[in-house]
């Protein structure tokens, strides 16, 4: 039995929570917060609390805080277990404070009020200690089928790449939803096209599944479009990427 | 019983062909290529032809086509049927030879050698005349639950949305897996979040999705992730969408 309490009551706390919850071999001990307010998700189904300086003894203590308010957490807790963040672009040693130090960082992005199956999520893992790294993985191994390990340098490094593929993504969906407003067009017309992008490159290199006028140099189809875009914003953003595909073409 | 005779024989052309077949209300009867190696994916389970001039009477004619062969292959033509492109950018009247035209534009993304169910393609319809419009809608609802009836103006348009939502995102994804590739890291680790970007906005307007450290103005993480950056292309891509990112802020 590994005993977790989690520090921190935002989207990967809930989640975490969900997943730690149901896990016969987990011992979810207490959710702690900074506000009554933001423990009422868990305080039916865990103990709960807002103090830092009163928590019970665990074998790992997770700070699913903002990125910016882990230091100021992990300073202000006295523990002896392992402590860890969950954070894809903090280095380990904003925790330096323990010397039992990790990180579980869960690469998916997370929305309020949808809980995500953690079996799929892959966990990259980094610890200090080498037992705690074993530890860790114990953990990630109870709650998910992809545990990675990971180090600072590296999981720095998935973070941009994410960063590319999931934010940079959605605000190609918010421009394609823009335009579909601008023109009293239904962006759920979109959907289907969107789902099978990103699932046809579970077998196809993106390289490979690239299509469209900038893939094919097709200049007037490229001049057509511009044509219709009138925003500056979109218009950059549509010069920059086609050119950007275009070059790979003669790479 | 509607009869179908469609020309060509790539992606759309064989995805179609899947659909049309399987389906008891319609009458394959031809598939019209320029090569009979073109051809060889149809030939065992339909009628099959490289001969343009011989073509046998059919309620629809579809040319499944590349963009800049569709006028060709229409002028070639004799026919009294409706004639339909698939094309999501080219004007209905490139089939201006045909007094009874249309178009038949599935808004997909089509893989060679991955069938796609077309139940949920939205199928966007026209028609210069409003019984051939009908008879288009017919033919839709038989293999697709999402039939839409939409101008040349507003295909354009829903076009270049699906640019942005398909083309760009993918090379969103080819430079994360670049920025992996270049790291000794699995891209598939990232396979997980971009499947998730993409299925969240079924729920959520991506406007709302949007995440990240651009979002946030979280100015430390950016200036780490330029730093990170080496190659210029992507730098110049990371500027651009985040600066564009934290400008929907300010509104």
């Amino acid at each position: 039995m590994m005993s977790v309490i989690i520090l921190g009551t935002g989207n990967v706390a809930q989640n975490l929570f969900e997943a730690l919850l149901l896990n016969p071999e987990i011992n979810m001990l207490k959710v702690v917060g900074r506000t009554h307010d933001s423990l009422s998700y868990f305080m039916e189904r865990t103990k709960v609390s807002t103090d830092y300086n009163d928590l019970p003894k665990a074998d790992i203590y997770i700070l699913a805080v903002k990125d910016d308010a882990i230091k100021e957490v992990s300073d202000k807790i006295n523990v002896s277990g392992l402590v860890v963040h969950t954070s894809g672009s903090v280095p380990i040693d904003a925790l330096q404070k323990h010397e039992r130090r990790g990180v579980f960082y869960p690469l998916q992005t997370f929305t309020a009020g949808k809980t995500i199956d953690f079996e799929y999520i892959p966990l990259c893992l980094e610890a200090k200690e080498d037992k705690d790294l074993q530890l860790l993985k114990s953990l990630g191994n109870k709650i998910s089928s992809n545990v990675q390990e990971i180090d600072s340098e590296k999981r720095k490094i998935l973070h941009v790449a994410a960063v590319f593929v999931n934010n940079f993504t959605n605000y190609m969906y918010t421009i394609g939803e823009a335009i579909c407003e601008e023109n009293q067009l239904d962006f759920s017309i979109l959907q289907p096209l969107i789902t099978e992008t990103a699932l046809k490159i579970e077998h196809l290199s993106p390289l490979e599944a690239q299509t469209g006028p900038a893939k094919r140099n097709d200049l007037e189809t490229l001049h057509a479009h511009l044509q219709l875009l009138k925003n500056e914003k979109q218009r950059a953003i549509y010069k920059l990427l086609s050119n950007a595909i275009k070059a790979e073409n003669e790479i």
